[in-house]
């Protein structure tokens, strides 16, 4: 039994939970045609390209060649059918060859993607990011020059950020740009963790860079972003960037995760000089949504499997699936499953619905909370297994291994908690919040008790917050978010519940209000922890 | 840095929590001092020679050539030091060479042992778990000829229950006995997933076997326990059981995972005719402490090694450890361990003190809750890493990739949930279960909030178990069993608190009232649930 996907679930979560048809307006060409097509193909491409070759990769992994990088057997075929089917450039700008449909779509499709096969979804996620950067903060030769190439999956894309001292402190960047007397740039440098750095499924790939351009203020304001692309524009010759190293990973075993030595590498400046961060975290943001999707989408895969296994294999005289404690197990991971996907999807919506508030409080979110939850579904799934979780054979431990990276990389959860109260929260004294708590309210009415108590208790914890000092706020914050994220959830299966009525879905959000919802109150008391209370000492 | 035995924390948890010395009376020789040269000893033990095999034991793994199992580089020497140590017998009967020191002692000795090396930690385990069943159903003869060998580590000891087509359904094993001229019988069939089933750090190796001896009656009331040998008593010759393979496991790499083959070996009864089942519970629920302690002890090392990085590496400008959320990590990872430990050590305290009734209904909670609590820390281990933890170079993904097992084996969480509804609530109908509520709230007296509020969710959630139907109660089984895990483990921090005031355990407490006891009243909406929730058409 392989990964199959679970469309009505799409659906639902798309068309009843995250008022995907509020956009008709805005996508005049979209109807339940299109909209039943592209998810049937991207369905059909993840079952039947995709997922036959993911444990495969697993135990194959990639190589490194001198500066070589030869991806895991299957994978090349398997871009190049990714690549005909178009599926790159499914919300990407018509005038580039995209097909301009709206990004909760996208990443509906890349949901699949990533449960068929997380290593593999690295290659088109990172080249999305690229897209976005040079959409947002391309010159007009620039977008000429790469947009469609990359749109059409010709090329691919990489995030460069990451040097070997700085970590997460890009203000810590040293990597260095110099001018040139034909207007591009030297860059010297080492970059680290650059996934799909280098590969030999695309002929060339367009590296977006972080770099300090001689003379530039120190800290974070002296950044800049530059294309850098492997092969030259000018003449089509190999550029002085290579990969000088792999990681050795826990897990997504398929996906380079590549050291890369830039060695005066030639370099465009995209965006103004100085405000790489700003372009950076454009291309962040839309790549949050989508790991958040992708810690949806293993935990989608891990269930399918645990399910499947549950069903045939028999303990004590029965089917593993008649145990309490094990549909208890299956029911946990469906419910959050659902919730998780409806964030990420209400995040998209509102990013293609023009709610620029919304969509940039709901990021971090959906970041966080559906990667953690990839990582407890996947857990949940090798349990179901029992010995046979543990056993690499089994399958499940891949999808434990694999989701693990979600909740570290494109800004750790831990991050992504203080971007919700620094810059999110705080920025606008709560008004986006107070919105999303209002809408909450009213989807709750008062037939909804754990809803409700749990919006009260996001009420209080909101106020806290505002009123709290940096440091306690910031040691409330990632029970903040994960209460954020519960009440989220819970709205929008309450509302898909409403617009679509069906038992499945219903029991789904039962077992959801005493599980998830129930707890959610409780987070108070972390929230409001204080800061004193983190008594280094104790450690 | 390499792991350090806490030994204060193990003292803290042993004395001030769990009540150690209330055993003086049945250990006269023993001591302070002897306590703390013997945990100074195990650390040493732990730190120079179990923690620098560690990381490259997973790399190398085992190795299976023919029938023959080499150990990873190292182990070998290890266990002779270990031997040597005398650490095999510490609680074992002086008759046949032990130390007869407290098993709550023995579990902490173990604890540091887990830390420093699980895959090494469990030869010794399953020798503890073949002594305890020898001492307790072997005849004379039996104790005489393997008990002194098994006690000083000369030969180590095997538990062989599962069955390729049988996995936790006791009742279905097949694997056949037939008596024979001599008295022994002639054990054919196939077992799977035996820890350390075959390998070459000692001379001999004791099989414990589930058997079926012919005609015995069908399901669980038809099986024997067996001890084989694999050289046989008679005449030092190699008995007809072979390892014809080693699992692929996620984790604990250096620990063989064994498909052991019987081909009409040579195997003794054990304990009565068809009452292998209960010998067989016996010796799991010794091992289920250790393997509760294993959880603990890898959490103990996740810990060290995350607070070790986090005080090292810079983040924007400053150590990680200033972070707010990376301290309340480290925070929780702390609180949750000492918890753990306190919870396992009064298990063991029970034992010794022959608080039957006590130790049966703590040991699934240690078990489960802190299995468990050994994924969670060290998934935060990871966290606080960043890249680096799924990096395997980093060290911290070797512990939650090892720590996963602990929930599946000595009978999974889920059939710990099962064992604490059915086999201790409903068996005495709650009457231990009171005792230790009833303690707990003179515990709290009228200055713990959180754990008194902990304590009246317990009180309910246990009268609504004692009622439910056995569908409902199972349904909400693991639940109940997280509940009374988190109230036992708040119930023992905060004696120790009473008992031995320190600020350090103190913010420990804090955090852990907080963060865990605040969250247990809400899982009685979880527990409640009830099995016509969990409605297998949604699944």
């Amino acid at each position: 039994m392989t990964y199959v996907a679970p469309i009505a679930d799409f659906r639902f979560a798309l068309e009843a939970c995250a008022d995907f048809w509020s956009l008709c307006e805005r996508y005049p060409d979209l109807d339940a045609d299109l909209l039943a097509a592209i998810l049937d193909g991207a369905g059909a491409l993840a079952s039947e390209t995709l997922a036959p070759i993911n444990r495969s990769g697993d135990r194959a992994g990639v190589k490194l060649n001198g500066d070589v990088v030869t991806a895991a057997p299957g994978f090349r075929e398997a871009y190049e059918a990714f690549k005909q089917g178009g599926w790159q450039g499914l919300a990407a700008d018509p005038t580039y060859g995209g097909q301009g449909l709206p990004r909760a779509l996208a990443i509906a499709v890349m949901e699949t993607v990533h449960s068929a096969n997380m290593s593999f979804a690295l290659l088109p996620m990172l080249t999305l990011g690229a897209i976005e950067a040079i959409e947002q903060h391309g010159a007009p030769d620039q977008k000429k020059l790469y947009l469609e190439k990359l749109v059409s999956g010709e090329w691919s894309g990489t995030m460069n950020l990451t040097e070997p001292q700085a970590g997460s402190d890009l203000g810590a960047i040293t990597t260095k740009a110099v001018a040139q007397a034909d207007g591009s740039y030297a860059i010297t440098g080492q970059k680290i963790f650059i996934t799909w750095g280098e590969h030999d499924c695309a002929p060339n790939i367009i590296h977006l860079v972080l770099a300090r351009i001689e003379g530039a203020p120190a800290g974070s304001k002296g950044i800049s972003m530059f294309i850098v692309p492997k092969f030259r524009d000018e003449d089509g010759s190999r550029n002085a960037v290579r990969c000088i190293g792999l990681e050795e990973k826990m897990g997504i075993h398929a996906s380079p995760t590549c050291t890369l030595a830039y060695e005066g590498a030639t370099g465009w400046l995209i965006g103004q000089e100085n405000k790489g961060l700003a372009a950076m975290f454009t291309m962040m943001n839309a790549a949050r949504i989508n790991v958040g999707m992708s810690g949806v989408g293993v935990a989608e895969a891990a269930y399918q499997k645990a399910l499947a296994y549950a069903r045939e294999r028999k303990q004590g005289g029965k089917l593993i699936i008649e145990h309490p404690d094990v549909r208890r197990m299956l029911m946990t991971m469906r419910a959050k499953i659902q919730a998780g996907r409806a964030i990420c999807y209400a995040t998209a919506v509102a990013a293609d619905a023009g709610e620029k508030a919304r969509e940039d409080l709901l990021t971090p979110i959906a970041k966080a909370w559906c990667t953690d939850l990839g990582v407890e579904v996947s857990s949940l799934g090798v349990q179901v297994h029992g010995g046979m979780g543990f056993v690499e054979e089994g399958g499940a431990a891949q999808f434990y291994r694999d989701a693990r990276i979600a909740p570290i990389y494109e800004g750790t959860n831990g991050i992504q908690a203080i971007d919700l109260y620094g810059r999110k929260l705080l920025s606008d004294r709560g008004e986006a919040m107070r919105q999303l708590i209002e809408e909450a309210g009213a989807v709750a009415g008062s037939t909804h008790p754990y809803l409700s108590a749990a919006i009260d208790a996001l009420v209080d914890a909101t106020d806290y917050m505002l009123a709290a000092s940096r440091d306690d706020a910031l040691t409330g914050a990632n029970a903040y978010l994960q209460l954020a994220g519960d009440v989220v959830g819970g709205m929008l299966l309450i509302k898909g519940g409403a617009r679509d009525p069906n038992a499945e879905q219903r029991a789904l959000l039962r077992h959801y209000a005493r599980t998830v919802l129930a707890r959610a109150p409780s987070r108070v008391a972390e929230i409001r922890i204080g800061a004193e209370f983190l008594d280094a000492s104790a450690l």
